[in-house]
């Protein structure tokens, strides 16, 4: 089935990256085609043997793909019956190029919500010099992160250096990578950690075992004033049951994510109070940070491949991580 | 002159600091009265000894004052003839207390302008779902701090966990304090670093030498798109020069403190474009942390005081720092 033919359709490619993935492919034998767009690619996916992109798409037009790398670190798109035309094609994703964006997101949103933005905002507004709002520090306070991956762990990395007084990491193993947390707890015993986080910070895949994890008895162990923070998936979180606490003003939150996306002009989040809403943008391919890490680490798979090794970054589409 | 009265008049004070105060000024023969305002600590003046107070009214009517610490670490109110009744008094001020927090909403204020607050606030006020404004990162950024003290120090730490390419200190002597800062240069060859800031923070002192630091001349000296965040005192900034440069889209900045505060109401700064505006918050007393320092650093220099010994926090009426 091999064509040596590789598809590039990602967005905010630079000359640079181009070039770059031009002459590693091509030193090893690979003719490459970019396209703006899943539409314009078309044509040549036929005879596609490797995919860089990230639209269902591509994998249903794309019958002798022997493997397919998508930009974005969720891959929910691609699970499902009859969406790969080539069934034996592998999946990759570029988990490990969002972490440092995510983690940038996640500190100003920490921080945001500490320091009382939308109180601030409203002063503001009104051109008012009130300077006494009650606020929090991330120094000595205390964080609860579920999802130890580069998200996580770019953000333990960050955290750390405001002087928290605990970071505690939850997964699915129990296992502390690269030590960044002061320990981690499985994912099965994590409701003991609530009671005394400061601020909790989602950064889970969307799965069915994730689903809602963060329910209404999860969330009414949190303590008065804690912070959620979502940058995962938003089916992890009871969006309904988080709402409830925001409105009654117990807890804050910072959501990028949503169980429906694109948020409907009449969904009830945008007025959500104690909430900072933004539209899926803290993991977006707009740093260019962001995009250099998703070549280069689709490069290094690309070594791989052309040498016959499996692929790190290959994901389960049964699972869905 | 010694009464050993000790009288407190500052914000924010619990108990416990109340009692930790008590016991270590009675130990040392203090007599200790807290009051909720300058006017209610008025009787008390004639006969204090030592004040923990910011209001310039508590040391004109002092006549035995020998010393007085302010919470805050700007010491303006107090420069100028005829505000000291007691003219011999020593000042002290409470730098050192305010890092953390500055630090802390100096990084959300990076952040935020570096992610497109502004903008992104406006997409969700619209209630849409863009996605692709393009961003930056301290990652790879490079920092130009203007201050090195308490708070240039505190932001420093912070900023290298995000992994910067560059953190310049720019300070009077030229000395990098515990090597934060990859190096420091005199005030006197400051501009040198402005062409490669992407962002430029400010935390300077307010006094003749800095005033006006940051002009038209040395703004025009940063690049398209730098980020000016000013923390110190505000008449370090042209504010007008700075005006122009963000009406016109070629930097964003975050104001905390302005060249005249409080801002009247008519103030156009208000509607400064590409300006995030805070009413002087970023350092006040409504961190815990903040008071716990300044009660600790006041308790720290009454040792001293008790014994004898100079005060460490000392500053020079002449200088203002």
């Amino acid at each position: 089935m091999r064509t040596g033919n590789l598809v590039v359709v990602i967005p905010n490619l630079t000359d640079i990256h181009r070039k770059q993935i031009t002459e590693s492919a091509e030193a090893k034998g690979f003719t490459v085609a970019f396209f703006e767009s899943a539409a314009e690619s078309l044509p040549a996916l036929a005879e596609a043997e490797i995919i860089l992109g990230q639209a269902a798409e591509l994998a249903k037009n794309a019958p002798k793909l022997e493997w397919l790398c998508t930009p974005s670190a969720g891959v929910n798109q691609f699970v499902g019956e009859g969406i790969f035309a080539s069934p034996a094609a592998v999946l990759t994703n570029s988990s490990g190029a969002y972490g440092v964006t995510i983690a940038e997101h996640t500190i100003m949103m920490l921080l945001s919500l500490f320091r009382r933005r939308l109180d601030y905002d409203g002063i503001v507004s009104r051109r008012e010099w009130k300077r006494d709002l009650p606020i929090r520090s991330i120094r000595n306070g205390r964080f609860v992160l579920a999802g130890t991956g580069d998200i996580g762990q770019e953000t333990a990395i960050r955290l750390r250096a405001f002087g928290p007084k605990s970071v505690i990491g939850v997964n699915r193993s129990g296992k502390n990578p690269q030590s960044l947390f002061d320990r981690v707890v499985p994912i099965s015993a994590w409701e003991s950690l609530l009671p005394e986080a400061d601020a909790l910070i989602l950064s889970l895949p969307g799965t069915p075992e994730t689903t809602h994890l963060l329910g209404e008895k999860q969330l009414s162990l949190l303590p008065d004033g804690a912070a959620v923070i979502n940058v995962g998936r938003g089916t992890v979180v009871d969006q309904e049951a988080l709402s409830g606490e925001l409105r009654s003003g117990r807890l804050t939150a910072a959501l990028d994510v949503f169980e429906k996306e694109p948020l409907g002009k009449d969904d009830p989040m945008w007025d959500c109070p104690n909430l900072i809403l933004t539209p899926h943008i803290a993991g977006n391919m707009t740093l260019p940070w962001t995009v250099q890490r998703i070549v280069d680490l689709f490069l290094e798979d690309l070594d791989r491949y052309a040498k016959g090794e499996p692929l790190h970054r290959k994901v389960s589409l049964q699972k869905g991580y």
